[in-house]
């Protein structure tokens, strides 16, 4: 399923045979419909090529259900708000497609609700689970633990040792953070405050510390704590006008974050960047240059660390169910680099 | 789990102990980290209210997994670009999550992938499915029907017979678009277009079946076909204006249709309502009331029709596992009313 094994995919089969991959599907799954010809066509590519289809032969041989969870740890309300999730998302399904797993996200009303999760990971329903949005001291981990199902998680836990074993990818938050800074600085700033994210998350807390690593003998009055949401971000603006109106620039944890600030900075008369520059994080496109002024942002790649997280544990999995064991070691975790985009905003 | 079966839920186990669910959960799951005196109020609530909890007891007893699938056959990101999705979702988990069963939502690329979901849905995952945004010769209910299990459906489907016990939740849409119709020719308009929804969708079918219930004469440029999306509207309008540049009303088959046509009316220096006067559907907010001019529209309640596609499978699943078979018969489809919104665009 990944480069290292040479199985056979559905699109292999449709390729080699001229047809759709929903044509094979049909033909392989024996239902009716498929015209002879098309039909004969496509058995012949699935002998040449030495196709497994799924559920009939395949996961009697691995065992697998080709699903794989995929739990975001917030309500399913911000799940649809926050458009991080959606790119994610969009990483991770692609790629999930094209190995022919189904994606099974698993919503919830709130973190109660972990508990009837970490239950559904455990009756035998998937083959592993992608997890992301962690919360410091949330019971996630250790149901999923419990499950026993392989997972990747989506941003470093929280958890520094103890655990054996555990894969991320996440993307360099704190390189990220202090590339923002320190173009702030050069840019002659020096009153620089930052709005963090929410700091029961560790993509916040890394923020912070490379805003610190830069800002050595910062105010301390002018960080303020936010929680990634546009509204957060107009709250934390206001208090810092209010606790510190000689700011000259701010870093924001991400860009809904920094879409918030702009509003209030905006209604208080402050131009942006003349006398507060501004920096996000995320680069999350329309949103960063739909801003008024477009939003100078750290970027990282949403979508690719959806994509990668899949690839993480599928392979994984190839590797623990493949009849030969040579398919390569324990996957370990990634951390994606980060680049500075430069728009009107700072 | 539903008014008819007074069978005790986790919530009932809390507010009797007076703890979290959270709490409960782990009680009843035999985690630690519970305190003695609270963990012995939990457990005797449990006695007296005669609580079964999920996966332990009650599955042996039910055969239920207290999961149910969602499966919304759009590809996953109009899932998470069209904010109607969200809304029904909305009130599909928080129904769900009521009755602490599992929203297990099944995301696909394309059509292609409906294959790959039955299977998941014939594996014994779920206990029933939710489906919504059908299109017309669309593979999935066959898919479903051959995994045997109990599904409710979103909107009308498109068979008219045939197969018996079809149930469904939709919304008055050939109703309601007359509702919108008769309101623009009581302002006086006569040359009234309509930007169709996506003619594969019963929805589409219906609102433009209103309308011409009412335009029984109307000149058939001023029909255009649409596809609920905002870029859809704006190509439709920019069709219309070209076939007729006399039109003075336009009824578009949702609101993301209205804001593309809106903004195509601006671009061309139609003033609205005065020129030419717009009617939407769904009362979409904020996007409803945002539009320059906000929008006259007709309100569908979104998330209701979610809570009711959940209600009626947890009910059709509650009689044909309960004990006892005095819990009421065989589902049958509802169909939810319209009403008109006035604002200011018509």
């Amino acid at each position: 399923m990944t480069e290292t094994v040479p199985r056979p995919t559905l699109e292999a089969v449709a390729a080699r045979a001229g047809v759709s991959r929903a044509t094979v599907s049909r033909v392989v799954n024996g239902s009716d419909g498929v015209r002879e010809p098309l039909a004969e066509r496509v058995r012949r590519a699935v002998e040449e090529l030495g196709y497994v289809p799924n559920q009939a032969a395949r996961s009697l041989v691995t065992k697998r259900h080709d699903a794989i969870a995929v739990i975001v740890a917030e309500p399913e309300t911000r799940v649809f708000a926050d458009p991080f999730f959606a790119r994610q998302l969009r990483g991770i399904s692609k790629e999930l497609t094209t190995h022919d797993n189904q994606l099974v996200l698993l919503l919830t009303e709130d973190r109660d609700d972990h508990v009837r999760v970490g239950h559904y990971l455990a009756g035998g329903h998937v083959d592993g689970a992608l997890v992301f949005s962690l919360h410091i001291d949330d019971p996630l981990p250790e149901l999923i633990q419990r499950a026993g199902l392989p997972t990747v998680f989506g941003g470093r836990p929280d958890w520094s040792g103890g655990r054996g074993g555990v894969v991320y990818v996440d993307s360099d938050n704190r390189g990220g953070a202090r590339d923002a800074v320190r173009h702030l600085l050069g840019l002659g700033r020096s009153r620089i405050a930052h709005i963090t994210g929410a700091l029961d998350q560790t993509s916040a807390v890394d923020r912070l510390d490379g805003f610190r690593d830069v800002m050595v003998d910062a105010d301390p009055r002018l960080v303020v704590e936010g929680d990634f949401t546009p509204a957060g971000g107009e709250w934390a603006m206001r208090e810092l006008l209010d606790r510190c109106p000689d700011l000259d620039a701010v870093f924001a944890a991400n860009d809904l974050t920094a879409a918030g600030a702009l509003r209030v900075l905006r209604e208080h008369g402050r131009r942006v960047p003349d006398d507060v520059a501004v920096v996000g994080f995320d680069d999350m496109l329309p949103i960063a240059e739909q801003t008024e002024p477009p939003l100078t942002t750290v970027r990282q790649d949403i979508e690719e660390m959806g994509r990668l997280m899949a690839r993480l544990l599928l392979r994984d999995l190839d590797r623990t169910t493949a009849a030969d064991e040579n398919v390569g070691g324990t996957p370990s975790s990634v951390i994606l680099p980060t680049t500075l985009i430069r728009r009107a905003s700072a």
